[in-house]
């Protein structure tokens, strides 16, 4: 796509294509300024006289069901990635399909990983057209230097429930990994040999796709239960040997960090929210599962044990922290929409107050509220930031993207959004003038924490009064960029070409920015 | 309506209206014979941003969040009946939308019940046109003798949660009654004062319709778990002094029969099953609620446990009984749909395996399948029952529309369904040549058990072999009716006129039967 094609520019100043792999789509137009007027898709009405009587949709292998489902040219097929970087399923599908000669089609996974590295061959065989979803490491590179056919379209969690519950993106088949399943699709997440904890972001692909395919390690006896995934949206079932690889869900960063920079980042954090006076009995937060993160929830619960007070509820991605916070009764509820860890799968099996949640409940913007809105505190990770509060998620500062989205954008929508971030990495500044890609607007980012000191968006002039006699180390951005910029020297933009690859949508569906071509990859 | 006005014959040879209360509606084909090719109802997009952030959807009373939802002449306005006659919202309801001068509502709420006679009030002043669900009691009296404006529409559970997912029933205003909620709109029916065990009834009304009212006397901070109903389809939340009154919840019948006749029934059903090998480690069942139902219940309890075998699950309506078995380990599930008595409610409260579940999960006839067909053997009810093995829940032998549909309709799809019934009640033969009202086809009724003999329906020829060497008293159905019409006499015709009051859907939203007015009503 060339840099004069169907672009306009947007309500966040960003060039942005209006036409995207085909389709209109409408530029950002500011939080909150965009209100759909239309209805939700409307998914075919089925009949039981077209399933079996005695609820057997057992079909005999992957193949079979995705040929029973219809599959052809030009579909969209849809996965989920609760086994993070442990699924095995979603490369079959496409090597299945390009058996079958099969073209054009659109992956439309809840996100990527580095275990997807063999979906390129099929990006370069023509089998896909394009991803739409996260593009992490290896997709990544490829999407970046220009060589996906497609545009990708980058969607946080909530922006994909929102897309196919407004029929922006229609699913033809969505096939669904499961560690647990009866005959009838009945399926969860929390037994079985695969237990991957939930099975929350197929909850959209099961609702709306057209045909749905359940895929199982473990056949129990109708009904599986608890039936995270009802049987009732489901066309087939297929057994296989392995489902997923429960260990790779564990990401690598779900270690409490060891850097001395990054636990004063942390503690630094932790104090923040404390003379903000965002801690208190009965507060909620989401804290992420990075090394950071990590310690700043250990911050928290010291702060909680310490003081005789309970949290109503930790927001989670979940793992062996959270859980024992809970177990240990300094919190109410984990509201977790994926286990990071199989402390985390384990909680959420035996514990009541482990509730497993969906992007419908815990994100999209097209629901009657979310719950992002009543969380305390968040802290989020960020490629950069810059001087308007600004943050990207999904690029480098070379211009790669190598990251998805998650559910970075829907947190914003917190209380409080904290960046804790260090002041460089590789000797390249973190705070820029401008971000390389816009994933979230400065007016939903409240602070950045640093090992160099705490900048405040000025729009919270709350905050800035709470904290104003302390000895916090509160400095403006620009002072904490400047600062950066001593050391590390004035960041290089990223060298990138005129041609449109991927675009950022905004949680309500309006593109907010575009992601350019690397020229190192002409 | 007069007689010949818009009336067809359909599949089961009756007369019916092709068009009910302005609309068109597809006359009954037989099992199986319709097979819809549309598209579900689309509800609105919503958008957060017209949401409180802090999640605060509290107004101050139910008239104005009627107000603030809209209400207006001519909408339909639902409610669920989990509290069965301790339900004291509806009538509030229409008092309100009385007092507002709104005219010509349909009220469809999920089953009427006595305490809903002051309702009368209101179809008589014009505030509601008519009711569209069971009409028990003084409402159907009402409505056989042919006063109510508009027709009454009867659906079965399944029939109504399909009716509502396919658009054909819209719903402008859903209330639900919630023994607890958080100000976000979550709810459940397991804790409070008034738990009422769950809400799947409402689980359609929340999903589907325009606004959404959740009323409660148990306010709790967010996250209220279980979220049964989740907030993400509420509009606004109502704080009252009293939301239901669980006590009411029980069923008079639900008590074990002391009827010498009744026990005969009980323990020739289960010596029935037993014979005809239904009975069996890992077999499921619908027993119901009646006081021959739950009879039947010990029976199997009792084989069960002489046998070292387990049931898989216990379709429900559950109470103490059922309760105990699950307790006992005499089965691995209780799949609910309402909860009979508070050791019922108790229960789903406190077992992870007394699952809570609503009509789509196990009776929307437009799904993928639903899990009516997986139950081994129900045991229903019927007010008759004729020769072709058609019977009838709704009306009574005198034409009187005195009854629901609940979940019978749906119910009949099981592997074997059952009517344990006397041979008379009151010296009025139960047996006929023709049922004044057709709920159930024949072909879908397999076997009548009454006190006096046990008839197989003809097609059920597999079942018929299986029990011909036993001793058990098996007759033809024309055997039974000419005992009981030798004791009691030919049953009269019920004196009824040329006006149809109310129709009667099928599971898959045709119009299997429709209701005449009494001439004692005229």
């Amino acid at each position: 796509m060339k840099k004069f094609d169907h672009l306009t520019k947007n309500a966040a100043g960003r060039i942005v294509p209006a036409e995207i792999n085909g389709e209109k789509h409408i530029p950002y137009k500011g939080v909150g300024k965009y209100i759909p007027d239309g209805r939700k898709h409307a998914p075919r009405i089925a009949s039981c006289t077209n399933y079996p009587d005695d609820g057997n949709k057992i079909v005999a292998n992957l193949k079979e069901a995705l040929i029973k489902a219809g599959l052809k040219d030009g579909m969209t097929i849809s996965t989920h990635h609760h086994f993070r970087n442990g699924d095995v399923i979603s490369n079959q599908i496409f090597d299945i399909a390009y058996e079958l000669g099969v073209k054009n089609l659109r992956w439309f996974p809840s996100a990527s990983f580095p275990c997807h590295e063999p979906i390129i061959k099929h990006l370069k065989d023509g089998t896909i057209n394009r991803i739409e979803g996260s593009l992490n490491g290896p997709l990544g590179k490829f999407c970046s230097e220009g060589k996906m056919q497609g545009l990708g379209v980058l969607r946080s969690h909530g922006g994909r429930y929102q897309a196919v519950q407004d029929g922006e993106v229609q699913i033809d088949i969505a096939i669904i990994a499961a560690p647990s399943a009866d005959p009838f699709g009945n399926a969860n997440g929390v037994n079985g040999p695969a237990a991957c904890g939930l099975l929350g972001f197929a909850l959209a692909d099961s609702q709306y796709a057209d045909k749905v395919i359940v895929v199982t390690d473990n056949l129990v006896p109708f009904p599986c239960i608890p039936w995270q995934i009802h049987g009732n949206y489901v066309d087939h079932v297929v057994q296989v040997e392995k489902v997923g690889i429960p260990e790779k869900i564990i990401s690598g960063t779900t270690q409490i960090t060891k850097s001395p920079d990054r636990l004063l980042i942390a503690e630094l954090t932790a104090k923040f929210c404390d003379a903000a006076g965002i801690i208190r009995d009965g507060f909620s937060y989401q804290a992420g599962a990075g090394g950071t993160s990590l310690s700043i929830g250990i911050y928290f619960g010291d702060i909680l044990r310490e003081r005789g007070w309970k949290a109503r509820f930790i927001r989670a991605g979940s793992n062996k922290y959270p859980v024992q916070m809970l177990e240990e009764g300094l919190v109410d509820y984990i509201l977790d929409g994926q286990t990071f860890d199989l402390e985390g799968v384990r909680s959420m099996r035996e514990n009541p107050n482990h509730i497993n949640t969906s992007p419908f409940t815990s994100y999209n913007y097209h629901g009657k509220g979310n719950f992002s809105t009543m969380v305390d505190v968040v802290v989020l990770g960020a490629t950069e930031v810059d001087i308007n509060f600004n943050a990207n998620v999904v690029t480098h500062s070379d211009g790669y993207l190598l990251h998805g989205i998650g559910g970075w954008q829907n947190c914003l929508f917190s209380k409080c959004t904290i960046l804790p971030i260090p002041l460089f990495r590789d000797r390249i500044p973190v705070i820029k003038d401008e971000v390389t890609t816009i994933c979230g607007p400065g007016e939903l980012i409240d602070v950045i924490v640093t090992e160099r000191g705490i900048a405040i968006n000025p729009l919270r002039k709350d905050l800035l009064e709470k904290v104003k006699n302390t000895d916090l180390p509160i400095k403006t951005i620009e002072e904490l960029k400047d600062e950066a910029e001593q050391i590390c020297g004035k960041p290089a933009k990223p060298d990138l070409c005129d041609e449109v690859v991927a675009v950022i949508k905004w949680v309500d569906g309006t593109v907010i920015d575009a992601v350019w071509k690397v020229k190192s990859g002409q």
